[in-house]
């Protein structure tokens, strides 16, 4: 049961010229599963890309790096269920069959598709099952399939994620239109999400990129569900260019300003909704440091308390442990760190001050924040101007569950 | 249930001369349970003692540190229930006046005892409730009460954690009797752990926190549950010198040498005990990574894998999800890493080669040994000679239920 989180109706994903879709059923986990998405964008689109941290790059990842350096993209291959991970060499080549296929069924070059793949690990990927539903993908690209496409990347997403955005650039109605995926094996810098965000306008390439680079450290590289960064994670912005509006060649002109916002309003949403929906979550938790002498140190403690097993499963219970978030803040690894300046509020209700129990605070202040499925952690470390925040939700028996009973 | 370790009799657990032992009930958390220990060193008694790294100490462990340097200790005063952690001024006076109480009763200086708390955080320490049955713990001190005594310090264990090692050096027989308790929030440089280790051999001030810190290195040190480290740890290691030896001065001596082995293995069983009765814990995992550049960059990996969420659960589920292990490898930060050199083997089956999935590998061999309740992960970097290892369990439903339900 995802927090606080609707599944997005097919009539509120608009559009965005440029952009065709095709979601089909390759039977790669189970059968009659859509599980294939394919992306068309016209030609002259944009393209900018952001790729895992992780050493342990999946095939496609690497495949789709490589394709993005060679030429402008025209394709994206998606399909869940296998994330052509750990799979070598034969992996390699899974990937650039794949891509060959969608090449030649197109008339484009091999290097203008980019693979993605996200699911098991260490599977090989089938194959003939994904090129044999490519001509039927092809066929059926259409302008309208965003809500379709959204529910074939799914893995053990509950609920699909997506949602649009417009907004008037000159005159000119812009659109944006975003699906992500993702639930469990997030952290930041990116994590097993995959995120495909398109709009009609038209942004310069070098635009796009620093557009999308901004975006998501205020979204996507600040969610973590259970620490464990996956080897697969992308997120792709495309401009098509269609919507007519006056070239965006400078982000901190105005229009440039107004599409940065709408982007990081529209990934802030895909990426909380990664967070709503992660495995076993049952409460949406954002925890906010300030008073650091760095940004980094703020996001350290922040994640710090965000992966900490005993905070979390306090989370899950609706208990106001409120110790054993002091304690991961003790552990964080800061400098110097005195622990006499920390204050520590539980929504607006402050828990600790100055690094001692708060003199008013009562249990069943306590209580009833923790009640709420959104929480917020604010921790003051009192010792610099610098702050940072992080998004995650709670660890539950069915977070255990899910992991546990994924592969079976 | 924990994994392979049984109860100790109370006839296992030796005396050691010069140490007494009493274990009352205050009624902290519950009526009746036995949560005081008082333990009695006779004058002469050289004390060596290792204390958490968590910047938000608990205020018995400031206190010890200070009593520590001030005198020679004489007693330790241990309770359960209640860690007097994030308990401000109020809990350092609460832990003084309990020392207060026992020197008192003793006639010692109140630096003469090194208090220690273990149990929930944040609650005021219940010092009437405690002081009040100091008289009984006098007058219980007895030579033979380690059974009761590591009874006394559990908290969310669910057995109790002793052992007696014996050797002769120079015709003496010399007798290690220790116990440790802990199940959660443990992580090493210490962690919620309490270890109370006492010998009759005669050794040196200097030579006994050398060897406590070697043996720690080989033990608890190398243990983590879920990577949370606590408020309180503290692992103290007593010599009362009563056992007639020619007084050991020397680390690399025979007699050194011997008694450091004992020790060690004394403290493995123990650290290994506090993970085998890790919250929740099905199975008892060793994280061996070698060919690192250094040991700490292996210690690195090891961590890494250990405290993954998502190869806790598989380990839990028994399923040989080898995929996750590379994608913890992947993402733990080593610099300049080369994913085209790693091995990895579970148990004797090697499940990794140079990257790529090993080609004899089947799923059935993986599952082969995942079905173990002590699993072996080795890591082989490809990029230097050094090696470490650590101790860990798997991650299970209980887990979650055992730290979402402990304070209610």
């Amino acid at each position: 049961m995802a927090v606080n989180l609707a599944a997005p109706s097919a009539d509120e994903l608009l559009p965005v010229t440029g952009i065709r879709l095709a979601t089909v059923s390759a039977g790669i986990k189970k059968v009659g599963r859509k599980d294939v998405v394919l992306v068309e964008m016209t030609e002259g689109t944009h393209t900018a890309a952001v790729y895992t941290q992780n050493a342990f790059c999946a095939a496609p990842v690497v495949l789709a790096k490589s394709h993005q350096q060679q030429q402008a993209t025209r394709y994206l291959l998606i399909n869940s269920g296998n994330a052509n991970a750990g799979t070598g060499e034969a992996g390699m080549q899974a990937a650039t069959k794949c891509c060959d296929a969608v090449a030649k069924l197109t008339n484009v070059d091999t290097a203008a598709v980019l693979p993605f793949s996200t699911g098991v690990i260490g599977q090989p990927l089938p194959v003939e099952k994904i090129t044999a539903v490519l001509p039927e993908a092809v066929d059926a690209l259409s302008t309208d399939n965003w809500f379709d496409a959204a529910h074939g990347i799914m893995t053990t997403d509950t609920i699909a994620k997506a949602r649009s955005v417009q907004l008037v650039l000159n005159g000119k109605t812009v659109t944006i239109t975003g699906m992500s995926k993702g639930s469990g094996m997030i952290r930041p810098d990116m994590a097993t999400m995959l995120a495909y965000i398109a709009t009609d306008a038209a942004v310069s390439q070098a635009v796009l990129q620093t557009m999308l680079h901004k975006a998501m450290n205020q979204s996507f590289n600040r969610i973590t569900v259970d620490g464990d960064t996956s080897t697969n994670d992308a997120c792709v912005l495309m401009a098509t260019g269609q919507a007519g509006n006056t070239p965006i060649e400078n982000i901190t002109g105005d229009d440039g300003e107004r599409l940065l916002n709408a982007l990081t309003e529209l990934c802030r949403y895909l990426a909380q909704a990664i967070v709503r929906d992660g495995e076993g979550a049952t409460k949406f938790i954002s925890i906010a440091v300030s008073q650091g002498q760095s940004q980094e140190e703020c996001r350290q403690v922040a994640y710090t308390i965000a992966h900490s097993p005993l905070v979390k499963t306090a989370l899950f219970a609706s208990d106001a442990n409120w110790g054993r978030i002091l304690a991961a803040v003790g552990r964080s690894g800061l400098k110097d760190f005195d622990l006499t300046k920390v204050s520590i509020a539980l929504g607006d209700v402050s828990i600790v001050e100055q690094g001692q129990p708060a003199k008013a605070y009562t249990e069943e202040q306590g209580q009833k924040v923790m009640n709420d499925a959104e929480i917020t952690i604010s921790v003051e470390l009192g010792r610099g101007q610098a702050e940072d925040w992080v998004w995650t939700c709670d660890f539950s028996y069915d977070y255990v569950k899910i992991n546990a009973e994924y592969r079976t």
